[in-house]
């Protein structure tokens, strides 16, 4: 169960409004990598979650501090739409300043959302939910919410480089600490895990049920071999139980392949005669 | 530009077909972290590299592979279409074992796409390039793809539970092979990255610019302190600038938002009376 | 079965181009609350009828009337996109006018339709089908219908102010008064539904068998209790089944939960040994 | 900001597992009119609120409430996956009880979500944005906001049916009792708002400028009248300003549309002349 | 504008309910080509046609033709659903062919529409107006038209060899016999464009402007040299310009591209010095 | 299994960045009919495919080829948007052309890609896989693939009337010429398997089972007769077993339909009294 309280967990106030802002800010909100995406993501982990209970109630710690950052965005975009110059459509055409805050603005944000802010990117494209996972794995779903923190803080940063704006860098500066913070808190929670099952997740397949001659092999699948270079492609591998092997010209272990044809019911073949597999009653 | 050989990377061949099975396979062709996931996200990321040539070309050799690993479920897919009873309609009733076949399969193999893999997931909804990720920050996409490759692993080790089809298993015992390559991989180019720049990406952001108060703090957002157990809410942080702390109480910082009243032009409140902002021409 | 008569329910006719009008106008075209909605919203809920024939008949001549809207609108957009300023492509970097239409047109006006209307949004999103309703209740359903034309009369009003061209204004006059009437339409309806079964529905379900001491509590899950001066929080119900009580302190009537560790077989667990459950056939 | 308490709002204990269920049960947590959708609805409508305080405030309650009603039906569903037999995979063609289970399920709990709830509705769908609305006009969104929750609470009491397990009931018992509380509330909200404004919303459009004529009447866009027979055919309007009228034949204001010919650049003509209008450089 | 007439354009009575029948024949209603897709594809055509009069005519008469072809479909789903065994949810468990049923069905039927049609493909995916084109250039749109016909029938023909009812028969046999109509239709108005303007469309694009010499190249992406047989690899090519020629070997014309190294205010490098590029307020 | 080599099939250079066309050049790589869908449609035909080798290798060249067009694409993608000024949001306000260029980008261009090509169109949306279709029948899905690159050149010719950048251009005119052999392709295709099966497909649906007399007619459902003036409505139909027919007033062969009443446990109708049909344990 979960309860408000009225003040907002950082300040939220632009110095000015700035309809164009207002639309690139949504990216952080309600793209892939936005604050309803870790939100949502952090509340189902926790929900779901069957391991000890340290893990359910971090994770709903984390996804309740999410729900506040959506609010204090939203909050955010709000005010940079306050202002926005649509009683002057009729200078849009003649003063090019007005005519690109208009024409460059979120269409939705005046005509659904009434200068307030959406669940949605900043391309308009709205929130959905394949962008989050909760897998039960606590390596894999980890690993997921560093991605998040990594791609969701550099989306912040690029934004803060995309305004000189006092009062929106300052909220962008404590939200770019917390990511600084979660990115650490999942480096944390995933040195953790790694130190009990190793470094490849799950860790309950036997090994030997893999084909162990290619898991360690980085396969060249192209023209030249800059890409011997890297330390994936010699030295010991990271999971400590051999060494990486550079493969300059993988090979093709499998069957050139060759389907059945379709059977009639399919009615799929260009030399098939006419009739019904099915035949039951025919006409009516 | 990209060639095509006709054998398969590895050997695709079930011993027997199970239309039930094909419909769950889908999920690691056309899922969320399917095999179009990881050919989509390694082609994008190498075909918009700005990076050193190692790693434009090593991102293209793993996403050409991925195209194979596509092609692989496809055709194994196709072969457990093979011989769906759907010539046996007038049966389903009768017996039971047809009629599960027949009510359990994905209806689309048997309208669409002729006992034929589709772009899909297990629940038959489209693969969509909302799923993958070309941020330009290397660190921020090798983490996404360790976590590709760690749900994907994780994925196809469920399907290798959920069937006994030796030669479904001796497929997906490679799959898992490259996956565990796959992870020990983006293991260490993150490794090399870390190295280079340090754990938090991305690094180039000012440190005095966040707020530092906040970078290290583990924030309680609920009842009850389990949270505090773990690695990330004490002992020193992963980016080595300063200790977890663990906050009991979190407080709010910010104000409690009141935004100004809608502008008339947006016909939102309830007492406003009947006019027009844009007046300029209002009847024919 | 449908009859087209070529004349359109109303003029639609602009007294000039604007092909970023065309761009907003499309909300109401193709928007989660546009004609396309409630066209296919009527026309649904008529087809599934099972209801006496006055309703059915009446969601058929309304959403049969919708069709005609689209038709409207269509025109219209195609007319805002006649003569779009794309054979000055030259003149875009130096005239800024020419710049901000062809910057801010659609630009799938311009390469996909060819000056032609969308089935799409302001920001260019598809309609879908989840976008409307047809659930067999009548009185969900009006009330989903009187929300739609409530929704849409305040965009079809808000696009009204973001332009002033008479021909456009004069077409969009005749949609908004439609608006009224279906509002009103809806509104009748309902109170010819709300008089025979009540004010909640569905009403058929025992009211025995709902937690009754809930039935009537207004629950302050914040801090606060401004929200306890609105009609909803004291005073008869509306169902006339009691009064509302304003819950100062909601309590937690259920347990704290914890779920059963995964079983093996999901392969989630990170102090999980290797090992398949399904053992069946290992290699091949 | 928010705050997480460990208890549910209510008892979420089925007596025994079924996933055939769980599968179903989704469609209240992720579909069109689930939980997830007035959660954000709620949510949304009050960060975004310039109205006075006590609608930001009881937006919020109700939002913030929904937020565990999420967190309910999550842990119902992990629990109602329990002991699904994916350890039985040999058994599914012997047994046809198993076979039913196992081909019934949703996949993705096997495979993806490792027996725990899915964002998603009944068919697998993932909740996405568009499904919810926030105008900033009071009287439109709780037209919204009792929509969704009568049909909210007719899919709830479907659901009931649907099973027998006193667990499952019982919880639903208390979600069909809140369900009746929310529509109790938004009917209440409603007729404060109507009381203020009118009954048609927005009531800040001048009447005059609509096409006063169309706005009492109703169209018989088909063959027969059957249509006549209802509240919204005759009688005062709802809006108390006229009488409702029946148009027998309701006739066509617009024109027959013609467009304008495709413009050369479009390259639309089967009649056009090869050439290119923007010439510029034309080879290199 | 457009008139309803209570009779369907043809019989829509199954011989008896089928609630699993009803789940695949949403393909053709709701699907990629199912009638919502012709049906909003050719009025779309019509609707933003601005080519000869006869073929806005034309392409709103079939565009009309379909809605009836929806009315049709979701009448016949609506009567498969009926009697569907859910007040048998007890039985379930003990009867396989009630559980078969219940488990087989699409859960929204049962939850969501009320046993009525919903406007979704045979997964419960729902329709998009992604599935539509309207290009403007006749020839690009009739050859739409002509798949769209094409793949409908045959999923058509799939679905009436998947039940023997004869009700079901009767309805598709005429559905299958209008969709060689119009595919008949389409081919019809190919010839006639074709004939005007070529094989080639747009026809408008100067020859001279395209690279000549490839425009009759069949090129080899693979080992093998299968593809050498068929039409497209010899003898005269369609466009009446010249011969096919098969390119054993196809060569790379363009360069190995290399990017610019990622600007500063992209943050995207892992060797870049902490700064802000655009330096303005930094701190508040 | 698939390699890769470094060099583009076509050079890939624009004479100078121009981050708008960057955003209207997406169409063409992510949108309906752009690269993506034409690689992953033939891919997915040539995997499932089941006919003649031949088809498969061609199949399978052409989608190898296709991905090669992605590539290009996505490498002059990322360099158009090379310089884009985001190190002056300062100027933005004062410089009209600044002002354009940021405002009228895509922003996620800006946020997420770091200058790099999106797997999206021109307004942002992503690339989903209901864009392709692999139905297993060739003439069917030969006219895809027509239709594809029809209204694929077409687009790509918008494209080539919307800059005069020489080096956009001449890549452009690679693909266009490519796009025109691809029309030859699969006109020179389906003329194989049409002169083998005929003009209607499938061809194996027994010609007697469907309702014969409305196989020719062409139904007027409009006002007016301009469409009986074309091909289409009079001569030899083109699948020559009979002439067009024009039906000046199409009839209705179907029954009004009638729906039974919803059933008690749909909880679906005004008057029903309130019960539960499956009773089972009512209260706990």
């Amino acid at each position: 169960m979960f309860f408000h309280i009225k003040e907002l967990q950082y300040t939220a106030k632009p110095d000015k409004p700035d309809p164009i802002y207002a639309k690139k800010l949504q990216e952080v909100l309600g793209g892939q990598y936005g604050e309803m995406s870790v939100m949502m993501q952090y509340l189902f982990q926790g929900w779901n979650s069957r391991a000890e209970s340290k893990y359910k109630d971090m994770l709903l710690d984390i996804g309740t501090e999410e729900i506040g950052h959506v609010e204090m965005l939203a909050t955010m975009i709000a005010q940079l739409l306050d202002d926005a110059p649509l009683d002057q459509v009729e200078q849009m055409a003649k003063d090019p300043a007005i005519g690109a805050v208009l024409g460059g603005m979120n269409p939705q944000h005046a005509i659904v959302s009434s200068l307030g802010a959406l669940p949605s990117d900043s391309v308009g494209y709205p929130w959905n939910s394949r962008y989050i996972v909760a897998s039960g794995d606590l390596l894999a779903d980890f690993r997921a919410n560093l991605n998040a923190e990594s791609q969701g803080r550099l989306q912040v940063i690029r934004l803060y480089e995309q305004t000189t704006d006092p009062g929106i860098r300052d909220m962008l500066s404590f939200m770019i600490a917390r990511d600084t913070m979660h990115q650490n808190q999942w480096l944390a929670a995933i040195a953790e895990i790694e130190a009990k099952q190793g470094m490849i997740t799950p860790a309950s397949f036997p090994p030997e049920l893999e084909k162990r001659e290619v898991v360690h092999q980085f396969m060249n699948f192209s023209q030249g071999e800059e890409s011997a270079a890297g330390r994936w492609a010699s030295g010991p591998a990271m999971d400590g139980t051999g060494d990486f092997e550079y493969v300059q010209q993988p090979k093709a272990y499998g069957q050139a392949p060759i389907l059945k044809p379709a059977p009639d019911f399919m009615h799929s073949r260009a030399d098939q005669a006419p009739s019904i597999v099915n035949v039951g009653t025919l006409s009516k």
